[in-house]
């Protein structure tokens, strides 16, 4: 196992109902920016309910983030919290908002030139108004992590940044808020939290063992209960909380500790999506095979692991278990309905070079934090999901 | 899913060398009591390590907390604090010695008149001195939770109590300062691990299927290598890193959140060793398995849930099952050189009447969270363990 540091003081209310105890975590006398994105929180209750609850305090609202938020659109309310000397951001919605909210937290009292600056020089955050989240849409992560992924329409760039200090204070998880979910976001979330777990899991075994099985554990839990969910005529409780604490736990830090990680799928997929504008869960499903295939023999060890622990996959010959494991796990995705290559979403080969140029243009060498593949890779990861 | 509430801000520092990063983490110009316990740490490399950390700093030591650690013995130690000060508790050692730092870091600033009153009549943790921890022996999982037990050698008892408050602001997880631990401790270490594993695991199903999951990941990694660990000629760094983050994860709160737990057999545990003054992991091997026999009717979907994904056993009767499945557990415990009977540790059947004593004297209907064992239960549960 090798070091690392853990830190995760989110506090996580959990259950029917949470939204109500929100009250009690909100600073006294502060002043609330709501953040929202496109008004689907109106049609699960969630709008009603912290209306009710913000009675009181000072709130102003923010709406209209939309996926894969863009810094374009996130300034103005940049702008209005220093204007409003906002103390406290309420974000409601899915990873998009919650990593709004994150951005807007630490670029309202920046003091240099301008908050992008936070992203393309990874300048450290100091300083930044307290969050609190409602989630909406088990997916991302955000809500229990120092995470934040922001796109600019003007240069076409998707880039993260991270620091403690924009960690949710709290974050409400009650899975009947999800109830209402298009079939589609539902398939994005099981296939997000999928593809969290395997950037941590299927690179190189350092005999973290805790680390792997509850990797292992997660993996198993969204191969049973995901199709269900998916494809049930009526949400069901139990499966939607097990989907929503999954998908927090997945990108919690509780994986990555003392492990190898790749994020190589989710380097790709953000340009896919800031040049075709693919749901990020698409280009996860989308990438996740191909890198399979190119790290087959790589990551060998890690690979059969997958192939035997969470598909059940036992053949005489290694090279035949891999190839299975790769088969099936497209097939899951596939069963989710989600398509898989980029021909399926009227995309070519001239894709490649796109995403090619673009991290060269960033001086961008490895795209793994393996080490063990760079931008010159890509092609070759891509080829088979043309 | 139950609805929970999580809330963990421990920050784990975790392997070889962490020690050297402990000065990052105390506030600036702290005066430091450092807590320790009868100078194993002499052995283990960490006395002098922390002394060379402490350079520079305001700092007394204090020593010779005893395993169970005594109110009596400790209130010294919180007049020292409140004497000279005292800003920080820096404790190392075992579960005892962080236990008592978290008793004298809310006894210092206690307000009441005896501090006592924080484990006998609950009395709320208004203010806590901030702790930091270096974890010599895996076991308790207090450098990760909010818990402390105290013992009080005047009365006879042994008393939780809890607050966030009393969580370290860090703990430093070594496993390299167990390669001195004698194979007692080692032994006792895996055994603590394994049954507050079972406290949460072991009771009723409630459709929380990641916490069930993860529960059984660190059960079966134990099973794995409690053994390998206890008997090996020289120590394994994996085997001891796993060990060691095993047993803080089976006790931070992440295994118990939304489901139902148990604790009788740490309930009864505790008498025992304030009776006898047995080893705490061996008063919990002697309870578990009489407890499964006595709950093998009423938590049959769970015994079995537990036969079948820990044990592997399958056979056609479910009673089969779960009777192989206690003896396994049992046979388990003593493969660690831990017996499993009173009788091996020269007790006999009255301990069963004084246990029931001390309980009916403080009051005790309930031994059990799930509520569904009283003190009425004690003696069939430890008849089969004389």
């Amino acid at each position: 196992m090798n070091n690392f540091e853990f830190y995760n003081p989110v506090r996580i209310l959990f259950g029917k109902g949470q939204i109500a105890s929100i009250p009690a975590h909100l600073p006294d006398g502060c002043k609330v920016l709501w953040l929202y994105g496109s008004g689907s929180i109106k049609k699960n209750g969630v709008y009603e309910q912290v209306k009710e609850i913000l009675e009181g305090f000072d709130w102003i609202e923010f709406s209209g983030v939309r996926p894969n938020p863009m810094y374009e659109d996130l300034m103005p309310a940049v702008k209005l919290a220093r204007e409003k000397c906002i103390d406290f951001i309420l974000a409601t919605g899915g990873g998009s908002v919650i990593d709004a909210a994150k951005f807007i937290a630490a670029a309202a009292p920046y003091t240099g030139e301008d908050p992008w600056e936070l992203l393309s020089d990874q300048v450290e955050v100091k300083q930044a108004i307290p969050i609190g989240t409602v989630l909406t849409l088990p997916a991302t992560g955000s809500e229990m992590n120092w995470n934040s992924v922001i796109s600019r329409e003007s240069t076409g760039q998707k880039l993260p940044f991270r620091s403690h200090l924009i960690m949710p204070r709290f974050s409400v998880l009650d899975p009947e808020v999800t109830f209402s979910l298009p079939k589609h976001q539902l398939a994005n979330g099981v296939i997000d939290t999928y593809v969290h777990v395997m950037e941590q899991y299927l690179t190189y075994p350092v005999h973290a063992w805790v680390q792997d099985r509850f990797a292992e554990s997660l993996l198993q839990l969204l191969k049973e209960i995901g199709p269900k969910i998916v494809h049930a005529e009526e949400p069901d409780y139990d499966r939607r909380a097990n989907l929503m604490w999954a998908a927090t736990q997945a990108l919690n830090s509780n994986l990555s500790m003392g492990v190898v990680t790749d994020w190589a799928t989710h380097w790709i997929g953000h340009e896919l999506t800031i040049l075709y504008g693919l749901d990020h869960a698409v280009t996860l499903a989308i990438v996740l095979p191909g890198l399979m295939r190119y790290v087959r023999e790589m990551r060998q060890e890690r690979m059969l692991q997958y192939a035997e622990n969470i598909l059940g996959i036992h053949t005489l010959d290694t090279q035949t278990s891999i190839e299975e494991a790769i088969w099936q796990t497209e097939q899951f995705f596939q069963s989710l309905d989600v398509p898989t290559k980029l021909s399926d979403y009227g995309i070519g080969r001239e894709a490649i070079e796109k995403i090619e140029d673009n991290m060269r243009r960033r001086g961008l060498e490895y795209i793994s934090q393996a080490k063990d593949l760079t931008v010159n890779d890509i092609n070759a990861i891509l080829q088979p999901q043309l």
